[in-house]
């Protein structure tokens, strides 16, 4: 079982929406319009006794009368109604579901008796699923947006989310970005599904670079911790953990109805693992999408070259900060850059080329640098509105070092820049300090790989 | 003459740009165009013995042959020339220069020996200036982008910075969220204007709410603090220091020229004065534009309300973390809320409304809340796309309790959301945790007047 069905909850070949409505601001139609809309391939049915077309699909009394198989089903009906809805769907052998109605454990005794009540339908019949109270899934990769807002962008990242909002604001940088999602999971109650469920179907996914999660709690600590590890041989996975405090710990008891534990077990815990904790969720994206598309770097020497001075000594403040080495130039690279650049650059490091230069001051730069034995990491900052700085990043791109972009202070120009490079599959970020944190978490990541592999060999 | 020449600097009658360019991708070509595309009213005069005409405009060969006075003087020739041009202006009767030219001390002793021989011709006949080797200054009031790239957008923000990059990044963040600028000004070397001279004008300038800063170093440590002390009586300053580390002060060494002092001695003396330091490009333009636009609280217990029980988390660990109070609601208004909110909100603190929230749940939400005892900020957090949120928190801002609104995960109505809150001068935040801090550096400062007011009445 297992896989199988989680297959069905991201590839499903029909879907029922159980509760559409024809009233735009519900749910129940917000969902059934983002399915047809995302570009959903298979069948789909809604289900609502009093309708007969909504958005000009036919629409269907209950999932029993659908003539055709259904491999996946969203439920956004009144709690006390989810029951008999998951009893007929058992009979009708749906595999997979994702209840978006609330008024379960997060409600108090009753709501988690309910809860209780839904558990036992499906695992009599074998139905996996996500939620309830939550906010949905998405694989833009298949064009099935059972969630909101409507994101339609696939890309690499995945996001699993103990909250919906967390979740779509991933999705909608991602999106904004051109970066785009693998998959995207709100996980709500977690009375089935859970995050450990949804990382062993991620670590075999193929469009899945690397997966950022906003937990509360973790439902299982030792297999969560056994799947995370595992996973993290392959991808790199990245924690958003919440409930760090006391009022935090008392905050997430009554969300989704789970206890938060030592934030510090935690972070012993996910060290062992090799997940990455990030602090906000501003990191946790972009954390994400640096390791999902920087080439790992050879070590933690960074060497920073600008067009700011002042994102220049920004960068080397929060490099040493976050213990990485700002390393020197190797004494041929510094001497031929003094003869191809102009004699107001600054050649050390950080390596100043000054608010003048072009998209060609930085090649001939990165062309020097690339060769330089003592750097392992290139954090590139276009500090004013320079063309073409995408072409320069690309042609230097995975060349034996590890070139992290930082694009700020440029506007439209800017803007262009950053779409090109995303376009590219090269991320870019949007401070030096962001920057920075990424080149940090990644240079950790790849020391956890590195152990890892050495102890497999020994 | 000090401040009656800085005048002239922001609110010059007419401009003379030295080195103006008929070639688009030239310095001096832009800033002409700037200078024009925003709108400036006064006169302009384009210096330069090459060329009749750019942009319509009539190109005189130097700024003798000007039939008219010029009060400000933005100079773009290389360096060598700088001493000549500004005897010239000496002669004219220039009062204020802005040098974007590099190739001063910045480039060591024999630029050193030039940019004294500026000062020199400068303190003979009165002319003040800005730079060598900076990006300019702006005063969208006035029509006046004197830098790079084109901002127009007029607000309540200033922004002083060593790097012009952090100031054009500031500037475009500004212009993007529809909040806009009093005055920006990039130093550079510092030669003459210093950060000093800048906050002393800024403290009396009625447009400026709230001052931004990103400094390398402090020109004169004892003015420094004596006027950041005056200023911050009446308006915020807040800082961003780089050069924090070893390295970092380094490389502040060769960027302007300047050595940076020991970060923990910034620290205390930042305290004393008043002045709220903060850690990144993006800490330094949330804090000023919410000091700039929110209004003082009365003490430090929070209140949070949200329609995501993540972000509600969120925002508590956070809020414990920097060392707020997460509240308790009167048991009266907490009462009154169950009574009128649907029965699977979470009436506690964070207030969760739930994922189905509705400007109207929001509203009669703050409107019992505004009148608690127990709260004096109320963070108010839309996590999903919540139409007309604005006109909720306009109808309860400035309403006796501090609202903090905070958006995200709402896609397109969140962007339309956010700017009309802009629009109205209501400040709003993209992440819960980047609010909470804005929260925590507003409360730094309304404790720093409290006590100055009870010092001067003792």
């Amino acid at each position: 079982m297992g896989l199988g069905h989680i297959k069905a909850l991201f590839e499903p070949r029909s879907i029922a929406v159980v509760g559409a409505s024809r009233e735009p601001w519900k749910t129940g139609h917000i969902i059934l319009k983002n399915i047809v809309e995302a570009g959903f391939k298979g069948k789909i049915y809604p289900i609502n006794p009093k309708a007969t077309e909504i958005l000009g699909l036919t629409v269907y009394p209950s999932v029993s009368k659908v003539p055709d198989d259904i491999d996946m089903m969203v439920i956004v009906v009144p709690a006390r109604i989810v029951p008999r809805i998951m009893e007929e769907a058992g009979e009708k052998g749906v595999k997979a579901a994702v209840i978006i109605s609330g008024g379960f454990a997060e409600t108090g005794p009753e709501g988690a008796k309910l809860q209780e009540e839904v558990v036992k339908i499906a695992r009599k019949y074998g139905i996996r699923f996500v939620g309830p109270n939550c906010q949905g899934v998405n694989n833009p990769h298949n064009g099935l947006c059972a969630s909101w807002p409507l994101i339609k962008k696939a890309g690499p990242l995945a996001i699993i989310s103990q909250s919906g909002t967390v979740a779509a604001t991933f999705e909608i940088w991602a999106e904004r970005e051109g970066i785009g999602i693998s998959k995207m999971v709100a996980l709500g109650n977690r009375a089935d599904i859970t995050e450990v469920d949804i990382l062993e179907y991620l670590g075999e996914d193929p469009n899945t670079k690397a997966i950022g999660m906003y937990i509360e709690s973790v439902s299982h600590g030792k297999r969560f911790l056994e799947v995370a590890q595992e996973v993290t041989k392959r991808k790199p996975i990245i924690v958003l953990k919440s409930g760090r405090t006391a009022a935090g710990a008392r905050a997430v008891a009554s969300h989704t109805g789970s206890l938060a534990g030592e934030y510090r077990i935690y972070l012993a815990a996910f060290k062992k693992a090799g997940v990455i904790p990030v602090d906000s969720i501003e990191e946790l994206y972009d954390v994400t999408k640096g390791l999902a598309l920087l080439p790992k770097p050879k070590g933690n020497r960074v060497l920073i070259i600008t067009s700011s001075g002042g994102s220049g000594i920004i960068s080397t403040d929060y490099s040493e900060l976050l213990g990485l080495k700002v390393t020197s130039l190797a004494s041929e690279t510094a001497e031929e850059l003094r003869k191809v650049l102009p004699s107001y650059c600054i050649v050390r490091n950080p390596l100043d080329l000054t608010g003048d230069a072009t998209a060609e001051r930085y090649s001939v730069t990165l062309e020097r640098v690339i060769k330089d034995p003592n750097v392992d990491i290139v954090l590139t900052i276009f500090g004013d509105p320079i063309p073409n700085a995408n072409n320069v990043v690309e042609k230097y791109y995975n060349k034996g070092k590890t070139i992290v972009p930082v694009y700020l202070g440029g506007g439209d120009v800017e803007e262009k820049e950053k779409a090109l490079m995303h376009s590219k599959g090269i991320p870019v970020f949007p401070t030096p300090e962001r920057g920075v944190k990424v080149v940090r978490a990644l240079y950790e990541y790849t020391l956890h790989i590195e152990k890892v592999r050495r102890r497999s060999l020994s």
